[in-house]
């Protein structure tokens, strides 16, 4: 059956893979919706080649343009366009795949679920954030979530439908980010070229900082903690530079199965949209060669404090996670703007958690102001913030 | 639940690992029959410490000494002996476990599954030889075959139930046996010492052999093809010295998934008894930093021709899989006795199935007579074959 595909930040790194499927599967997928805030251009290219159904946009003025150019094509625009574009066309074959980056993908990810739409999730910020409400949605949904990235999709391979109480840990790998060779002195002075300097891949700006920091897999363990059901103190992450293993599970009888492939995006996006197929891959395959002198190692936590942050914001729960995220962003977005340095990132992240009075079951409307609230401190105070 | 094991082959080195298993979780397992059929003393140890209520041993001497010692037990001997005690008392809650050595472990694999018994196979023989009428068993009765072996007990937890049209190969693993560093020609004056000592561990002499001449993997893919259902071109052998990754299954969407272990039998062992449980395992975890620098090679079938063999015999089919078996079930014999070089066997086995006329679909008669028919030649002639 032709599955209809809607499609959360199409103009992004997983967008335009996607789209690279769903171009070479013309038989199995069809484009019938896509979003673009930050790429109006792009975006354009792409309406033009697929026609889509539905489109959400950032603008007003966008907006118009669009309506004027595709007399067809429903066009949601603003904050709130996302989440009307995610519960547009109640069709039950539609799926939503949410590329998008940052907390703001975890509204439109509620309304797909709301209106028993099967969530294809590449937005970890989503989960970080909003696992919680997530849950409360699915349990009176008929939707799946299922993951994306390569990690989370490596161990949902593994696991299928496993009793997770076999399960003695999952462990995901990280390649280690830009400076993964450099020692914690030499943090200190890093510039932003450096750290946008991803040693295996080419990512969004955002996610690329984020793996230089490895909040990026501190994101990773709470996202794999929901997604999985599973203690966070049973999840792992550990150095494995070479990327081509991704997942691991160890069960409490001693075995360890483990997934592995060519570090292509294509690959997991490939699984989830085709699950539970599993179709002839466009991505080159592993050379079983590539397992000769693998290489893993132990993370050293105080090289990475903001793995142990997202894993202390998980522990204390509530809100905690929204601050750990939101601060996250903030900084991020400071060091990408070069205001401040690569080690200032943890620093406001911690400065930010550490004043957080935490509430437990935060509702999305106190999720959203608390992340306001935070960003607006960091952005307005963070000079007086890192003296 | 307690399950009842019934063993065959209690004595040797699987059945040994099998009762260690037992011993330690008297709770979930009793082990209620045993035959030991080459160490009488050691399977006398092995009833008096667990007081099984059925045996069967190789003379009608010593089940005569065995009947006056245990009045309540019921003792078998011979051939028979075997299929005798492998389909004795129809409780439900039995299973058997074949640890025997050799072709004679089919019939009673045959009984089991006749009477609607589960079995654990550690036996390659007997699927090398009469895979065919194994399924034909399997297809009228309740039973369900597991392996034990550690690579089928591999991809078996890799492949659970997962449909075999999505997989593109299923790899095992092979240690590369006692003479892995060898060039071909270093091959011709190989002692027996030399060959019984088998890199990464200890086991029969038998299957030490086998591992020598990589029969024993040739045996694997034939037992593979049987047990998944998979033609045998999809399943290969790979060289891994350091026998940690016990098997992969390979995707059509170009994702590898890979079963690993401490390379200790009793982790694959205690899989097949406690399905669909994985209980905590008595053996040593695997260390991550294990998989630093492991090793993947492809095999020259030059150096290991008894590999193209086996696999010539499987598309050969019928009884020429009796003949492999039985002219390397002699020569292997032979080779034990100092009798024939080490690259004898691989000559003899050659010989044999260049002037075997094949049957279609050998019935056990044929099996069990073109077996001897090969071994007597072997055993009477091999010193003008190998002129």
């Amino acid at each position: 059956m032709m599955k209809k595909v809607y499609l959360l930040g199409a103009t992004g790194s997983i967008g335009l893979q996607t789209i690279d499927i769903i171009r070479s599967n013309p038989l199995d997928f069809c484009l019938a919706g896509v979003t673009g805030y930050n790429n109006f251009d792009s975006l354009v290219e792409i309406i033009d080649e697929f026609k889509p159904e539905v489109v959400a946009i950032k603008s007003q003025d966008q907006a118009l343009i669009l309506e004027r150019r595709y007399k067809d094509i429903k066009v949601f625009y603003g904050n709130i366009g996302l989440d009307l574009f995610a519960a547009y066309n109640q069709e039950e074959s539609i799926i939503l795949i949410n590329a998008l980056v940052g907390m703001v993908g975890l509204r439109p990810t509620i309304e797909a679920i709301r209106v028993n739409r099967d969530v294809l999730l590449a937005n970890k910020e989503t989960l970080v954030v909003g696992g919680h409400l997530i849950n409360d949605s699915l349990k009176v949904s008929k939707a799946k979530l299922y993951p994306i990235d390569s990690e989370h999709n490596g161990v949902w391979q593994l696991l299928k439908d496993e009793d997770i109480s076999k399960v003695k840990r999952v462990i995901i790998t990280a390649s280690g980010g830009a400076f993964r060779d450099k020692t914690r002195d030499e943090l200190t002075n890093v510039s932003l070229v450096e750290a946008l300097n991803h040693p295996n891949w080419q990512m969004g700006k955002k996610i690329t900082i984020d793996s230089a920091t490895l909040m990026n897999k501190g994101f990773e363990i709470i996202e794999a903690a929901y997604l999985f059901d599973i203690e966070i103190d049973k999840i792992e992450a550990i150095i494995h530079k070479e990327s081509i293993v991704h997942a691991m599970v160890e069960f409490n009888d001693g075995s360890i199965i483990a997934q592995m492939a060519e570090h292509d995006m294509r690959i997991p996006i490939a699984y989830a949209l085709n699950f539970p197929l599993r179709k002839q891959s466009v991505s080159k395959r592993l050379d079983l060669k590539r397992l000769n002198n693998l290489h893993f190692e132990d993370i050293d936590i105080k090289r990475y404090p903001c793995l142990s942050y997202a894993i202390d914001a998980y522990k204390t729960g509530g809100s905690m996670r929204t601050v750990l995220n939101a601060a996250n962003e903030a900084a991020v977005s400071l060091f990408l703007e070069g205001k401040i340095k690569f080690l200032d990132i943890e620093q406001l992240i911690r400065l930010s958690m550490d004043k957080h009075v935490v509430i437990d079951y935060p509702n999305l409307e106190e999720i959203y102001q608390i992340d306001e609230l935070v960003k607006t401190q960091i952005f307005e105070h963070y000079k007086e913030l890192l003296i």
